[in-house]
């Protein structure tokens, strides 16, 4: 287990991988990236929205990812590119340093004698997989995974430590999964009997397309009949919750904490924000922006932008607030009255 | 560690062991279940709700578990229920490949001396048994799990891979705890101190009754002085928080991402949806059903359906309804004005 | 793995260990602690709150710690303490059975060649622990922990089963760490790129001061520049999200469930209640108290209380409040209608 050393860089180095302009001395050192404000020698920044560009001026930062038409504001080294924010993150790729663990299987990882494990791939120390397992090409498995029968991950997946990947659950390529993540767990389907609850089997599994990310201790159960399908570049974030049989287009991003109930279908590119709760057998089109902690109790039609929730107030304002909810039967009966009292009043002044 | 595979059915063989009539050929295959639409040859699928009775015509299902009245709109092979959804989650356990571990204890596993195991348990890779923990008859430990000293599980109970249940716990009989799950954790107690905050000891255990169903990733804290309580055939979702010396009553179902605050009191029989969150020292009745992400600052009375919350809006006309609110108190200015004025008027004109 | 066992204790050792005047049998055995109501036999119980003052007289409690005015209500052995509760806290530790473990390094545990472990550390059963990890002494790191490469952790420490520290964050001293834990996962971090979202890579760390505690299954993202910070004495619970450069300031307690989303500074002394949800990029002033399941959405002053949300009411209720608020721009033009009418009423009396 060993990190990765960032290669030394300089203002033309960057340029030329990243196939930037630049303005500056070729030859001057980037160390690593940083903030505008307060920015750190020897470190790049950037600038994406014009609200920040009062930092410039004092700014520590030995240079900056900006645009064309920013240039003349600064007088510092420079990378120009259209689009400061995404050439900032290909750039501080080069400076992170991640996990990294040996290639093959630990000594202490238990692998079932049916499992199909690439050469490249690694498994961590103190994981299981199971039977009939396949294991493309790049593959990591963190320590303490639990990967279960019949479960099948594409190449270049990373599986971070502890996650648990249920029984005839799929991964595309190049997925992330944090840690403590749950796939494939058993979808929520009870049935009353005459005893109380029975369980209704849980049959379906769950896919993830490629490029998936899955945040810390998410859970996204396995499906009742059909599967849970997670489409292509789908970015979920920490806590979330997924029902069963859901359905989650390409490209949409979800934050944090949000809970998703069982066959909901939810369109490609949409945006969902944290906290946010949405309901069971719902349809979500295409394009749609949630904003945090909606409680999302119908379908909505995409594109288009979403949202519900009480803002925060001082408490005592609050309470009123509740107070006054509470009477607007009262208002609006006390409304009709004005109304009917102001009609008669203008049917005496018509006699 | 292997799955289970499903025996070879008949519309005859299911009719028999379920105890339900049946109408078209005794020798009709039955390879697994499937949703009416679109269906799936082979398979048989199921109508409860008559609201999906249009789905019958064009169902590619071989058979259709239904109840009586339906059979006249339906031409195909049936099997006959009084509750055909019921039926249907028995039958479809028939065909549930589940994740099975040997008997016995795997090498891997470090269990302690103390520990009393029945020779029917199955305890899985890399668990950890603690010192005089309790294991019944056809208990299933899986991969990971960490059973802390003087902890018991009774008969049948199943915990899937790396489950952490605290010291001194206890599990009745045929619980399944989904991956992920921490049972007695420590309650949130602390005290002022002359420092910042001290610790409150939390001296109780977390005690589960028969048939409780856990789901991934839910965590339940100790009790502070006396236990936590969750008592028979109660079914609890994923990411469910449970505080200290909470008493879920028998049959209680509470959906995913739930919060219940300490010391509250949650009767038998209720219906919790997704994402409420129950505030602590709360007495809720027999009964009660909440919707989802309710706030639930009082007691409630059972039975009855409770709710609150605010449903998505799009953006523009949300905001507007915020603004409306708190502007709600000139309104009700605006109201008595008028009424006063109104009144006044009416004086006059009584002059 | 064992427990400790608690050492016998009577009225006058309680007083003397912890400074405080006693009333009755100085030889009194006191072999735990209970609640008032019912109480318990041999078991001390306290009185903080006067409301339940009532319960002094039927408890089975054989002695009780109360403030010195409450000594005429209560006729039986007692301790007199200033503050009730935080000396019941402190004698309920004498009584606390943890789970404890061995000194040392378990053989099944994992430990890179470059760590650097106090020899009274306890390194449990399946643990890995990472390149150049500095651990110090008296920490105890629980079955199935991940300590990744360069991560350090001050002396006395506690992490309790299956925790996961990523890659160099720091934990101060006397830190508790929950079950299932996750610490330094990737921050939620995506720019749009042409072919769909690509990462921003987490440069930062996450830092923990002295004292801190965090809750079973709470997730706590590393920065992405800088580092995500948690100070002194800071109390998490469980199931908490907290985003990436994050700041919360010393002595802040934070309640189940709730959410914080990336860049926000949360002030020292706050009490964030459960559920709530804080969104990101905002400044939250010291000594701010938030009730639980408020939707924060902007930046709070501190000192001072704030709360948000809709309270329960029954199903039929809520839905008429719910289609009231959807009216409010309609009872709005009503009450202009009618201030337009009285209005031109009162001209046409002024006339």
């Amino acid at each position: 287990v060993s990190g990765r050393l960032p290669a030394p860089q300089t203002l033309a180095s960057l340029a030329k991988q990243f196939d930037l302009e630049f303005r500056g001395d070729p030859d001057l050192p980037i160390t690593g990236v940083c903030t505008l404000s307060p920015g750190r020698q020897g470190a790049i920044g950037f600038l994406a929205n014009p609200r920040y560009r009062p930092q410039l001026a004092g700014t520590l930062a030995s240079a900056v990812i900006l645009r064309a038409e920013m240039l003349s504001e600064y007088q510092g080294a420079a990378l120009i590119a259209t689009d400061p924010y995404l050439s900032f993150a290909r750039i501080s790729a080069l400076f992170e340093q991640v996990q990294v663990q040996a290639k093959g299987t630990d000594d202490s990882a238990i692998v079932d004698a049916t499992a199909v494990l690439d050469a490249s791939a690694s498994i961590g120390p103190h994981a299981v997989v199971g039977a009939r397992v396949r294991i493309a090409a790049d593959v990591s498995i963190g320590p303490g995974c639990v990967i279960e029968d019949d479960v099948v991950i594409g190449a270049g997946s990373q599986l971070m430590a502890r996650v648990i990947i249920g029984r005839g659950c799929q991964l595309g390529t190049r997925c992330r999964i944090g840690p403590g993540v749950v796939i494939g767990s058993r979808g929520f389907g009870l049935a009353r009997g005459p005893q109380g609850w029975e369980d209704v089997p849980q049959l379906g599994a769950v896919r993830l397309g490629d490029n998936v990310e899955v945040g810390a201790n998410t859970t996204i159960d396995r499906g009742a009949i059909d599967d849970t399908v997670i489409e292509n570049g789908v970015k979920l974030d920490n806590q979330i919750q997924i029902g069963h049989n859901v359905h989650i287009g390409r490209h949409t991003a979800i934050a944090a904490c949000v809970g998703v109930a069982g066959s909901t279908r939810i369109g490609a590119n949409c945006l969902i924000g944290g906290g946010a709760g949405i309901g069971g057998h719902l349809d979500i089109g295409d394009g749609v922006v949630i904003q945090g902690w909606t409680m999302v109790t119908r379908s909505l039609e995409g594109p288009g932008q979403y949202g519900s929730g009480w803002p925060v107030e001082p408490v005592r304002e609050w309470r009123r607030q509740v107070a006054r909810l509470r009477r607007l039967d009262r208002l609006e009966e006390r409304v009709s009255r004005l109304e009917s009292g102001h009609d008669s009043n203008h049917e005496q002044e018509g006699d």
